[in-house]
């Protein structure tokens, strides 16, 4: 519908491209974890990795640029592949190792700031910014957790949708105070991926209430 | 798209408010019986507010109304901010309690009959508005449901989706046959309303099958 | 939106009616399988028949079909009905057996072909056609199995989603070679039919990874 012109390579593409990678490499991994079937693997990665784009252009009322992009799928498929051809070859590669971990933590930081600049493109709100961009970071994630029947880890485990908000928020004040697209997007990608890192890295918990 | 204007403050308006806030209340309360997070119950809220809407929105083709509208936003924070105080105080709030359950009913009820409107609105066949009221009124739920790893209380436990099928029913029977909105609405919310608080106060079942 | 015109009865309409019926009644008997009250097996029949198109018109950004065509909602009524009988006059049908699998099948093969159709109407790539077919086949199966609670069985159980798959391919290649629509169509069908049913017969399976 509204899409913005994204002549030659923006900034967006490469955040979506790099997150697309990521994700799939994460969610393939996750599904081989669980004993799937190699189809069941490629589905995990592939909707780990599509979920968030998919969402994001759902709630924004476009055709969702997964479906009509073809370099998307390449960066997809490889991501997958590289997953399998890892677990193949009898690489132990559990979830919570730092190889699957820094990934997923580029892909929300990275899938953050797409879905904050095009709610930003769409005219939402505030908090249309921040739910967008949470949903686009998380939701690929969420819907594989559904998939496999678990209680997404955005709300049990950690400091992980978190990132993506404080991201987002970074981005939405630098952009309402007129700084412009690049210096957003940047702090945007820095916050989520410092917030993630440091989450991991000193096992950050958010507190329970009650 | 072909969102109608709401001058002003509509009946549309008042009742998708009562929703947000009443659903946005019961769904943080769920989560933090459920023992997660701040962010876990922060987003059962929310998600239990806007699930039905952005339903509703999606189903229509228009970009969901609480990613672009503020009040919205502020409704449902105030919803989670009672429950979080509510709990953090110590009172023990069950989900079978009345202080939960009449909200849950008025979200129910309000819910079902912006989708009532909506649907009917957009030009849906009958159905349509049975469908567009259903998944609105109960989508949130189903979704908090699905995100905590539970069977949708609305498949298993009680006389509840069938609450918002009868309002939206009255709803739809009366405005074929010529009554204003007004009249439409009022009785799509009584009805939804009544059958629910009667569905509790008696312990209303559906049989089951077989 | 972009809806094209389906004059008199189109091989969109028979096969969308086909999978409706097919689905409304596996969906059902499933519920009755899990013990549902009266709603809850109708909410299920009626979501394993709609979820798979309704995700389809989401996907290319139009209002579902089944929510303004009345013709949709009588077939899946009567799917879910005559499933009710089946079971309410004391026959066993466990979810394995032909009765219940054939029809499922064929649901299968018929929406895969609408998937794969309308993402060919709305441009998308040849990797949307797919996504397409595989979700409007599949769709509706793993929403259901999500409502109880289940691991959707497209992912672990068999050769399923791959049979919507291949035939969606079938489709592509013969579209994109210049060959008439009916004939992609009919390729689709025969193909996921086909593979569908040799898997069930000799309970073929994908091998899992690692």
């Amino acid at each position: 519908m509204t899409a913005p012109p994204f002549p030659s390579v923006s900034a967006f593409d490469v955040l979506n491209w790099l997150g697309l990678l990521a994700f799939a490499f994460a969610g393939a991994l996750d599904g081989a974890d669980e004993g799937l079937d190699v189809l069941g693997v490629a589905v995990l990665g592939v909707v780990t990795a599509l979920g968030g784009g998919i969402t994001r252009d759902l709630l924004v009322n476009r055709t969702p640029v997964a479906l009509t992009a073809t370099v998307d799928v390449l960066l997809v498929l490889a991501g997958v592949v590289a997953a399998v051809l890892l677990v193949g070859n009898g690489r132990e590669l559990s979830t919570d190792s730092p190889a699957v971990q820094l990934p997923d933590a580029v892909g929300l930081a990275a899938f953050a700031a797409t879905g904050a600049i095009v709610a930003w493109d769409s005219g939402l709100s505030a908090f249309g910014v921040l739910v967008c961009a949470m949903l686009t970071g998380t939701g690929g994630g969420a819907i594989r957790d559904l998939l496999v029947a678990r209680t997404p880890g955005i709300l049990v485990e950690d400091f992980y949708a978190t990132c993506a908000l404080a991201g987002a928020t970074a981005f939405w004040a630098l952009r309402t105070a007129g700084a412009p697209r690049p210096t957003g997007v940047a702090a945007c990608v820095g916050v989520a991926l410092a917030l993630r890192v440091l989450a991991i890295r000193y096992d950050w918990h958010l507190p329970t209430v009650g």
